[in-house]
Order: structure tokens, then C-alpha cells, then sequence
């Protein structure tokens, strides 16, 4: 048993290494947050050889309201800015793109296949239909060291009558601000989220995750996030949230 | 706009009543946890006149394992039991049903209706491929003042490869210690979930949880929760949760 998850364990290491050359070809690495486990997605990285193109969940579609599309267009212009001379360069601001199954269009072995080829899906991206239920788009910003994320609440995310779940918010919690630690430190696992919900959030609107980094010490990495309606004048919930520095293989051997 | 939600809030407070008036034919309350705010669920209380029957999604299912099924007649063989005379009466636990809409089969007038017809589904059962989400059910003991779920964890919770996310997991803390704290204390709202994450849980495993009541003080209800391997060998995570209560009319004012 250990063997073979020594052998996956390989296998991914393989993939991470790819990934880092790429990154270094300006292909930013994606990541995914994961139970706090925030990895690179390597799948971005890879040679096409390796995939298919996979949908980019974090592209505006029709189901994006008016506020998500104004939202999206003001980070999303700040990606690439021009200069005095007109040359475009890259801005303070950098979209992530989002996909729905991890490692999905690598190949790796015996191993590696038995994951590509299950069923599974990310638990934030498992509702294909548009607007349903978790519409969102994550922007770091890499000099200020934050992460903004764009939500729209689907009505598949009811809890109160006609209120988005508690749980459904900590999930865009833990993925913003995971996302926001891997960026910070490479891959982590969540070790604490401590969640203050100070106001409930209507199905249906758009509201805005504020990720910043506290304080970085060893292994650990501190972030805080503010869950805000999209102007910024009520405050929803306020997080503080440990992650701690992994391997692969701690998470593989479940350690 | 007040007005408008005063008669919703009016229109709850009818089915409220109705839900007591039938707790004591032996109708428990059926509650569901949302963000915190764990509610009576009334439509379980109404007279059949005003609803077709809805699917309980806390019934077992061809998706349902091994450890799932063991579990669940462990626990379901204890809400009734049988005295020395051979009489049946009430055992120490009782199972709570699930449903996926909130008063889905009520009427109320045309306030109300807007919620009825709406899309609008409970977040933690808005799937309905058996095995694929979340498949849980909740036994209360009210002697212990207990509450355990058995969760068993489907492949579109991923967050790490092959494991559940963290938003998935604070999902189910937060619908098990809301449900609760509003058998406790009537309705309520999550004010914080404190969750340390101590070791990742697998994809498809079977997992307990087993909520806890802290203390109550005047408007505060503390809650811990714990998430165990389903023989208690591993843990999963550990959490306080503290609940304000509230009024439906505070949720509709969005206060």
C-alpha cells in the first residue's frame, strides 16, 4: 500500500516538476483549494500532448448578473495594464482559472489513471449548470498579497429561506483563502478556519472575499478573509484561517 | 418592503403553529440547518391536504455501504424499542427526516408561494444521484442531549485528489450542530464554527459526527462537534460552533 501511493506520489512530483518549468514560461500555476489543500493544477502546465481542453469555469457566462460582470471587468482589466510607449504589460491583478476535476487531462500510469478516471469532481465546480450554484472568479494580487473572489450565490445554495447555507459560504472560504496560502507558500492543508457570520447573504446575489495574508512563521501561513456585499458596506462573515505546509505524500498516506 | 416580509414572517408563524399542534400527536419536529439557522421543518406537521408526499433523503438507498447500513440500524434499531411485556415504545434516539426544498409542499398565500415556487433547493441535497453528494442522516438523543450523524462522503465533495474538501465537511458540522442547537433552543443562527482540521477524510469513506451541547446562556447556545472515522478509531476534526436565536422575522429583514 505505501508503495503504491509512494509510486502516485511520484507520479505527481513528475507533474509538479512540469509544472514549475512552465511556470517559469509565464504559465502562472492554477491552483485549487482543497479542504484547505491548495495545490498547483498542474493540468495548465502540461504539454497539450497531455489534454484535451478543459472548460474554464471562471470565464463569465449568461448566468452572470450585472454586478459579477461589472466586478469581473475591474479586476480583469487591471491583468494587463499598457504603458505610456502603449506596450501591454501585466498589471497588479492576475485571474486564476477554475476547473472541476483535478489532473483530469494528464496521463500518469496505472496509478495516476485509477484518479483520472474517477468520477470525481471538485465539490465547488460538480454543478455544470450555469448560475446554479457556485458562480465565482478568483484575482490575486501578488504585490499587495491578496486575493479578491467575485461570488454569485445559485439557488442551489439555500439554507435559510432564501439564504445562502452557512456551509456554503465556509466553502468559498476555505477555497479563496486556500487558494490564497498555496499562492503564498505551496501546497497546504487547512489546520483552522474560524468562521464569524455576522449577516446572513441573499440567494442569488454577488458578494466579494477579501483574502490577506497576516503573517507567515515555518510551516505556517495565517490569511484572513472578509466576505462583503459587492460595494463593500455590509459585512457578512470574518475568518481567520491556519494552513500548514504539505507534501503530497502526507496527504497521500492521509497523515 | 417591511410590510411585505411582515406577512411572510406572519405566513411562518401559521406553519409554526401548526408544526407544535402536530409535535404532540408524536410529529417531531423535523429541523434543517441553514448557514446556522436551524429551523423547524413544518411541512412534515401539516395536514396532507397541503402537500403530495416528499422524498426523505435520510432513508437508506442502494447507494448507501456496508459501514453506512451497519451504522444507520445501529442507531435506528435504538428509536424504538420493546419493554418486558412486549409493548413498543419510544427509544432513547430518534431519526430526523431530510428534505431538499424549505416548505416545499406548503401553501400560504402569495408571499409565501414565491418562496414554495421558487428553484430554490437545500444546499446539502441538492443532488440527486444517490451516493454522489452528501448521504447522511441524524439521530437525536434528547436524554444525552446528543446528536449523530452518519455521513457518507460521495465523489463530487472532492477537494484534494481523493479527498473531501474542507468547505464539504464544514457543510456537514455546520448542518449537524445547527440542527442541534435549534432542537435545543428552537430557531437559530450561526454566529461561529471554530473548526480545527486534524487529519483529511477519504472520498466515499463513512464518517461519524457526533454533536455535543457546551452550555446555553440566555441567547447563546454552544455547541462541539467532532468528526470520527465510523469506529471512532481516527479523528477527522474538531469544532465549537456557538448559535444565536433568532426570529424568522430577523432572517427576512436580512438583519
Amino acid at each position: 500500500m505505501a508503495r503504491s501511493l509512494g509510486r502516485i506520489y511520484k507520479g505527481f512530483q513528475r507533474l509538479g516538476s512540469l509544472s514549475s518549468t512552465q511556470t517559469q514560461l509565464r504559465h502562472p500555476p492554477t491552483t485549487v483549494s482543497v479542504r484547505g489543500t491548495t495545490f498547483v493544477r498542474t493540468m495548465v502546465a502540461l504539454p497539450s500532448l497531455f489534454f484535451s481542453k478543459p472548460r474554464d469555469f471562471s470565464l463569465p457566462n449568461s448566468s452572470w448578473g450585472s454586478e459579477m460582470m461589472r466586478l469581473y471587468e475591474h479586476y480583469n482589466s487591471q491583468c494587463e495594464v499598457e504603458t505610456e510607449e502603449g506596450e501591454k504589460q501585466e498589471g497588479p491583478w492576475r485571474r486564476l482559472p477554475s476547473y472541476n476535476r483535478f489532473l483530469k487531462y494528464a496521463t500518469g500510469g496505472v496509478y495516476l489513471s485509477k484518479i483520472i478516471q474517477s468520477k470525481a469532481r471538485l465539490f465547488t465546480r460538480n454543478i455544470r449548470d450555469p448560475g446554479a450554484a457556485f458562480e465565482y472568479v478568483l484575482f490575486v494580487n501578488s504585490e499587495e498579497q491578496k486575493c479578491m473572489c467575485i461570488f454569485q450565490a445559485g439557488h442551489l445554495l439555500e439554507g435559510p429561506p432564501g439564504h445562502v447555507h452557512g456551509g456554503a459560504i465556509a466553502t468559498m472560504i476555505d477555497t479563496v483563502t486556500g487558494t490564497h496560502a498555496t499562492i503564498l507558500s505551496g501546497p497546504v492543508m487547512t489546520a483552522n478556519l474560524n468562521i464569524n457570520y455576522r449577516r446572513p447573504i441573499p440567494l442569488g446575489s454577488t458578494v466579494l472575499l477579501e483574502s490577506s495574508l497576516d503573517k507567515k512563521e515555518g510551516r505556517k501561513t495565517f490569511i484572513s478573509c472578509k466576505v462583503t456585499s459587492s460595494d463593500g458596506s455590509k459585512l457578512h462573515t470574518e475568518t481567520t484561517a491556519l494552513f500548514l505546509s504539505i507534501n503530497f505524500s502526507q496527504l497521500l498516506l492521509g497523515e
